[in-house]
């Protein structure tokens, strides 16, 4: 039996996971859309071929029968409420990142899900997904570097419109090493520290690009991640772990090795669609699979709060100049 | 609407695409099945269940009227049988390696096929489909190396079985280069030559391993291609193209990059099943597609015809120690 | 002519050193030895077959009309006192790390230099003759990466002895990234920071290891240093300097690629004496052409005096957990 | 004690060895110098401030009883009656490539040094002291990899001149890889062939590039050489030796790696002067110091015999498109 599945908002990430529902994952269909600009919707509908209704309201999307489980696509904003909707339904929901624009956002969805006694809430972390970091953590978690001491990432983009301001490099960017390396190192944090090196001219007006961001884990395990997003020369996502008796480096994807014009070179890519764009079709993939047979398997609203949490820590950390506390009680068993 | 499949074959290959259909691929349903061991087929049907028919006769299967198209993943001795029947019924097929187990046979397939007037053949040289090879044929097509000169290559696999002997190592190993040579390099051969290096200890008794056999093309593109089956070290797939002005080479899988007891390094596969998974999974779903919409878009009879002809041709090589010429006509018209 | 040398010292690094002069550079000759173990030296002289005299003194040797050029190789402690007397008799000397056992006394020597009104001090830091540094260098100078924005390091050592306790990570380990980084960016040091990852069980009870160190230069370059030296996989030194359009990164030694046993490998290093030992030969060939040539080309007392300033505020950040400043007068005039 | 030595031949290639006998090396001396240009001998000697004379005639330098040992650096088709001439005065002679320009006259100088009882010639194959191949030799002799099986090598150049010609690919390029291989494995060979590849368009009008040359050795090992010395992309040395147990590959010389504009890259050496400058420095040091002790521990006229023989082989390989065998008496025991 194929799970029936409620879209709401149909932007382009909205847009992209339909098509994945469609062409490449199986178990699911869509069977109703609800966007704000309802027009929109019902013109991809067509466009698509879906055979999905468009509803009035996300309420109703929500609420009808033949909905089994609901996608949060729409705007970050409006998150917080489809997703408490939701729960209030007693229906599954994938809800992409952020889980909530607020921290006090996401601890309200983490007692609304713990209060209904039963998970339902999977935040769109998808690099959980990708087979790097998989590798990854199967070399962690196997004991072939003994155990983890220290990781040192980067994370950098060629260039972000100028809209791309402020603290984004937390919220938007750094956010997904937040939630990818407490993942890796099963590990929660403790505190946060940010570092602002030399400003680069190739960034926008509103931005200090790059910065360096420092945590550190119960465990005592230190973390520095570069995030450098107007670096020019690729989107190139780097992570090593370092343990007792070995590194693991994340590895890049897979390039024609040339010999050229006095170098021998791979590329690096310059688009972030395509680096996880299989990461994204596994995580819908096990998400219906796992929802279809009642459970969560990825990344949970305690983790889409866990990660607001870390985040402004960050941003206050960058703010202060200061090392930041996390503070954030234990993990409810609830979660496991 | 659905591709409506007839299977015929359900041994581990046959087995491996129905759940390839079923699981990964969008556009088709198996309806009907046939195997000469028809419990087994029938076990399988079960234990997946799968909404097909187990039919009596492969002869039933591809004349059934629901079967838009046939799967051929039985034994090798019947796969020609079973095309010209295919062509005979005007169904599209898609049949395993090899397309017949003699050159004259592919040669038979060719001629019913032109004679009937319309493409229906697809031969299962999966390796086309290889995100690594396409990159590969991408950078040869797009002008970045000049045009090819040379061909490097090495097919290396850590063991073989007892029953692998004789000239397996062409027939069944150095087959998938000689298929995708000629596409990437879009040339035919003219002809072959086999050395025998000095002999491993760890090849079995009934083996001649390695081997290096040379190839030349019509526009003089030499090839060269150690074939080392029991090389123990890992199932390693090596293709260097030269050109007049660059050298490209096929990526390896991605692998965790490990420092660890003074070494630095990166895996090479074991198990050959891993290499190539997702390239089966593409050329079934591109079969499917095409076949939907009334065309054939990957390796053709012709295709498999030559690659006969060339195995043919390094036998006779390696047999009389000498140069053989490649001599097939022209590549007729309706082949494009 | 042939430039005549008194050394200091006849331990391990100074017998090292003579047999470089002998064996490997050209334009100098020993002519003057001096040890606290009058013996040894005797016993190393006539095994070598040096046509060198063994003198009581330290003093004695500075002294001798027939020493052009002192090279300091003697137990630390002794080091600021040989140097001082060296500048005090107007010879150029050589004095291997650390130039002082305190910031303080390095400060005396450059005093005592800069009122000698000539410089005569050379400081052994010998990565800056290292080809793969001088090849970094050349990058980061030649603009490939535009303005340089961060480092990212790694100094990692299989293990250390006991002796090696306390804040040697600092004292003995580090100070080769202070110095060198201050060349390779040509800039200087604000401001140090230490951080305390968990700590390997590879460790001997006297120390924790590893140590994170930060570092912010004047031109707000931010380094970060993995100081790991109980790392057990090998001597491994990195350093990626990125910039405003590209990462550029120090080779490392190379080796043999092996493809073996299901790896694709190459060797690191285990023994960091193989490491840097063409820079130490280059060191001493610089150093005496260019004292023959009346000149200091290679790290000064400045240099040595910086490090030691720098090593104290790295020793301070460890202790009081804090970002400490590193408060040091604009460079003299005297040191270009 | 300084071995006085003779040279013979002051162009290019006899300066270089002359700076590196004054600037590198130890334990030698240049004490007489001859030219058929007298004048540009002596205002190379004047310019260099050599300690030495130059001579009228090579023979006169040959004879004087000050030169222990004699450097033939002069035109290739003199090497033959000058290193005749130095074993008849029983004197150690080094002699550039080729040993004599026929295989022939090289024989002669085999009879010759046999007929003097004592080995007195080494020849300047330099690739024998490169670090690499070195520690590719080690790998190969330690039994990493197994009894070797197959070579697979490429000789790259960017360019040569235009009076690089006819088949200077195998007497001036190619024959570096027949000593290098011979010495690596140790070993014999019995056969050659040639196959002429499609030509580049970049080769100028006289020549025919790339060549693949294979020989069989007779252990049975298999030599696969691409020589293409119009690629245009990079002096570019290649040699993977492949055995029982695993694959071995001569290290690329270390560069920085860079990530820029969308690639990773690292440098391939444009000129083939840089490629192998630390090897000539040893292949003298190494002379020098076996010719002081009175040995010859380098290359030996037998070897530059081999080469020749082998050389005229592959011509006749070429030539004939034919496998021609090399045949060529037992290793006379003179020659260990």
């Amino acid at each position: 039996m194929s799970l029936r599945l409620g879209v709401i908002g149909t932007g382009a990430i909205g847009q992209d996971h339909i098509r994945r529902i469609t062409r490449k994952t199986h178990g699911a269909r869509v069977v109703a859309l609800n966007d704000i600009a309802r027009a929109q919707a019902q013109a991809f509908a067509e466009r698509e071929r879906l055979d999905a209704r468009v509803v009035e309201t996300a309420g109703e999307l929500i609420a009808a029968p033949d909905v089994d489980a609901v996608l949060v696509t729409s705007w970050g904003p409006s998150h917080e409420e489809l997703v408490l909707a939701s729960i209030a339904a007693g229906k599954p929901v994938f809800c992409e990142k952020p889980l909530a624009t607020t921290a006090a956002g996401a601890r309200r969805i983490v007692d609304a899900e713990m209060q209904g006694g039963r998970r339902l809430v999977q935040v769109g972390f998808m690099r959980r997904y990708d087979a790097g970091y998989r590798a990854l953590k199967q070399t962690v978690d196997d004991g072939t570097i003994g155990a983890a001491l220290m990781v040192h990432c980067a994370h950098r983009n060629p260039a972000v419109p100028e809209a791309y301001v402020g603290d984004m490099a937390i919220t938007d960017t750094f956010i997904h090493e937040i939630d990818t390396l407490r993942w890796l190192l099963d590990d929660d944090y403790v505190s946060a520290q940010v570092i602002e090196p030399r400003r680069t001219r190739n960034a926008h007006a509103g931005l200090h690009d790059p910065i360096v961001v420092l945590l550190e884990t119960r465990k005592g395990i230190r973390i520095d991640c570069e995030v450098f997003v107007a670096c020019r020369f690729g989107y190139d996502i780097r992570c090593q772990i370092v343990g007792e008796t070995g590194a693991a480096d994340l590895p890049d994807p897979p390039s024609v090795a040339l010999r050229s014009a006095g170098r021998a070179s791979t590329a690096i890519q310059m688009d972030w669609k395509q680096r996880f764009v299989d990461a994204y079709d596994l995580e819908l993939q096990e998400w219906i699979t796992s929802t279809a047979a009642g459970a969560v398997s990825g990344p949970t609203a305690w983790d889409g709060y866990f990660a607001a949490v870390t985040a402004d820590a960050c941003i206050a950390a960058r703010q202060t100049r200061r090392i930041v506390p996390i503070e954030i009680g234990a993990r409810p068993r609830f979660y496991g």
